[in-house]
């Protein structure tokens, strides 16, 4: 570590002391709170993400400051600096620059549990269902992303003035649906076997490939700073390429990892040869000017078709209640909500953003609903209303957005508003019309 | 993070790049090469444990420098970060200096892993085995743990004139037996439930206590820079406390963890549960002037009597395999052996310094299998010779005070072939002598 010359004056066991406890410290108060919000969420019947994230904001800038992103150059709240400048027995600047050096340790801890994540989903992953109910599903995936995203794009170019590029970030986070959320509400009410179950779910998880694809290509281009037509077909091409050569591989290669992992005796098999795919399909993502999260993803569909697919997602899923909990607690830490606050006349702009961003995320996705032809009569609302959460996908843009230094403050607060919004209604309407038409069925009985 | 000049006038989409493939490709490095020799390993019926540290000696200075510490000033291997710089279109330099600069976050990610290996080791502890067999057990492990240490530091001292502060970490590091590589040669060989078997688990349970409490004090006062009685007092007395009231917590904290985890509805629970005992004794350690891997061991010592410790060892396993991997790895890594070359005349001392460290090692932990009383006979040789392997626990005290800048590079040499040389010859001298046993066994019947 370079540490800055105030840091060299000290001993070093103080230092080390120092160092530790922030970052100790650190991991403690990311768990306890994203802990507490995430019970009380489970309690209040909704999707625990709902609590990380707020936990988040409820200790970061927007919050109580015992954890904030070192580069928005906003103070640490004094009490735990103190504690620690105490205990270790360093000066309380000391403590703030230790906690700024070892932040980028922290965020890549997060990274980790972001890929864990998305190795998980794609796990998860069952390509069957998406084609036993086949076209529906995929009119649905394919309306749900492009209203959303070209909706979104054009009003924020066109009413709002935006530069291209952040319409475009804005537009894409409202394309993926979280399948997540919406899988636990079907099934805690038993719908998940229903016609409109199959349809969401099969849909949720191609919008799911679209939504990270999409992710992929745009943080890309992002980066580079403009949009020129030849980068985006061909990161577009690279894309397609490498999801489509996933999919195929998650019919024929699970076998082969099968067989591999028969010839591993030492232990630890499971896990470390899943996170050998996994790193490798983020370099090779990463090293074709994609993003490693589509690499993780692939890497997860991959495995999919593997005899020991469930063996791998058990040992997983630690990785992810750790370290995702982490990405998620991160991006709350950064999210500013004063800007979003009505009394000041600055703000009303951006809070004309938040409502059209949220409106455009649920009209989308509850048009997709009226998409698809069908013999047979399904609820249409129920489809729709299924897609809306757009839970974690919608912070990963958020979050690779906001750590790339892209978005405005406002913006960030508009997207993180629609994320919460639609992952909020979802459940609560969702249930009002499963029950309605559950005492339907009851009274038709 | 604080870049240098040279990364800021580059795109930042290729750094990002860049400093991902950095990031990924380590771990993909590090996981093939650890896994190949710990499958190497297990084949010739060795512990896996070497085989993640010559994992790391092969890919790191001493090897193909694939993978080294930066502050050693060594340059990697041109091969991977030509690769690199290629594929996210950066010139080499930036690679190197990007490698440097997260070098950090893969530390700390090690220190996850040892922290959750020895939170594991804590929650495997089973008191009650140690009080089964009891004073044979208890002589046995402080005759195993003084021997080493006071011949090692007054060899050290008065022979090699090396200072006292190098002599006593040299003969700390000698101090614990690995229970894991003993329990498994003993159990493959039907010994465990044998009257040797117990008395060596026992000890190795006892002298893992010693050892990690003579860590935290070591360590602590070395970063201080000097030895003074009043802080030695001080500390031994805080490690003691510290240990004591884990041990007391264990029999009564079990059910009260129980009753909360049943409180927990939030996915995860176990594994963000056990995670926040982990870091709030880690917290605690530190803050009283110990080692966090104390506070690691004591946690884990503290939810050894839950009726959800089976739980938590399951969550935790797969993040030591990752991590603790990670760990030792790095270790491995760091170790310059050209200083054992025995062709060059000036390393003459140092091999001499290594062979008299393997010598005291040895023979410290054999000559406590004749320490204790027993009215039965029992075979003392199969005692002494389970106590050697010093694994993991030796590993770690090379591995802090290699972090610390503490020793010398042959003095790290030495301290590596001893933990290599024991952790070898245990298993092989064990083999033949209870297959010895066993074959005279079968003969008498």
């Amino acid at each position: 570590m370079v540490l800055p010359p105030v840091l060299l004056e000290l001993g070093s066991h103080q230092l080390e002391a120092a160092e530790t406890l922030v970052e100790v410290g650190r991991f403690l108060v990311i768990f306890v709170a994203a802990r507490a919000m995430a019970e009380l969420m489970v309690r209040l019947q909704l999707p625990t993400i709902l609590g990380e994230l707020l936990a988040g904001v409820a200790i970061g800038v927007s919050g109580v400051h015992l954890l904030v992103p070192p580069e928005l150059l906003t103070q640490l709240s004094a009490v735990p600096v103190d504690l620690v400048a105490h205990l270790a027995d360093v000066p309380a600047d000391t403590v703030q620059s230790l906690y700024a050096e070892t932040f980028p340790s922290l965020q890549q801890v997060g990274r980790l549990g972001l890929y864990a994540l998305l190795f998980l989903t794609g796990l998860e992953c069952d390509l069957d269902e998406l084609l036993a109910v086949g076209w529906q599903a995929i009119t649905v995936a394919i309306t749900g992303v492009l209203l959303p995203f070209t909706l979104g794009t054009l009003g924020l170019t066109t009413l709002f003035h935006l530069p291209l590029l952040l319409a475009i970030f804005a537009g894409a986070a409202m394309t993926a649906t979280s399948i997540g959320i919406t899988a636990s509400v079907f099934s805690e009410l038993k719908m998940l076997r229903s016609r409109e179950g199959q349809i969401v779910i099969g849909a949720a998880v191609l919008d799911d490939i679209l939504g990270i694809v999409i992710l992929a290509v745009v943080v890309s281009l992002a980066g580079g700073g403009g949009f020129t037509l030849g980068p985006v077909l061909q990161l577009v091409a690279a894309a397609v390429l490498f999801v489509t050569v996933a999919v195929l591989l998650s019919r024929f290669a699970g076998p082969v990892f099968d067989q591999l992992l028969d010839q591993l005796k030492a232990p630890g098999e499971v896990v470390v040869a899943g996170f050998v795919v996994l790193t490798l399909c983020c370099f090779i993502a990463e090293a074709m000017g994609l993003e490693a999260a589509l690499g993780a993803f692939a890497g997860g569909l991959i495995l999919s078709g593997s005899n020991r697919s469930e063996a791998v997602q058990d040992t997983v899923k630690p990785l992810v209640a750790l370290f995702a909990t982490v990405f998620f607690v991160l991006i709350g830490i950064g999210m500013d909500l004063s800007v979003l606050n009505p009394f000041d006349p600055a703000n009303r702009e951006g809070l004309v953003v938040a409502a059209f961003l949220l409106v455009v995320a649920v009209v989308g996705k509850l048009a997709a609903g009226w998409s698809y032809r069908s013999q047979e009569p399904t609820n249409r609302l129920l489809v729709g209303l299924g897609m809306l959460p757009r839970g974690e996908v919608g912070l990963i843009f958020l979050g690779l957005g906001s750590q790339a230094h892209l978005l405005t403050p406002p913006l960030e607060a508009a997207i993180l508003l629609m994320v919460i919004g639609t992952t909020f209604l979802a459940p609560i309407l969702l249930r009002l019309v499963l029950s309605g038409q559950a005492d339907h069925a009851n009274a038709t009985i």
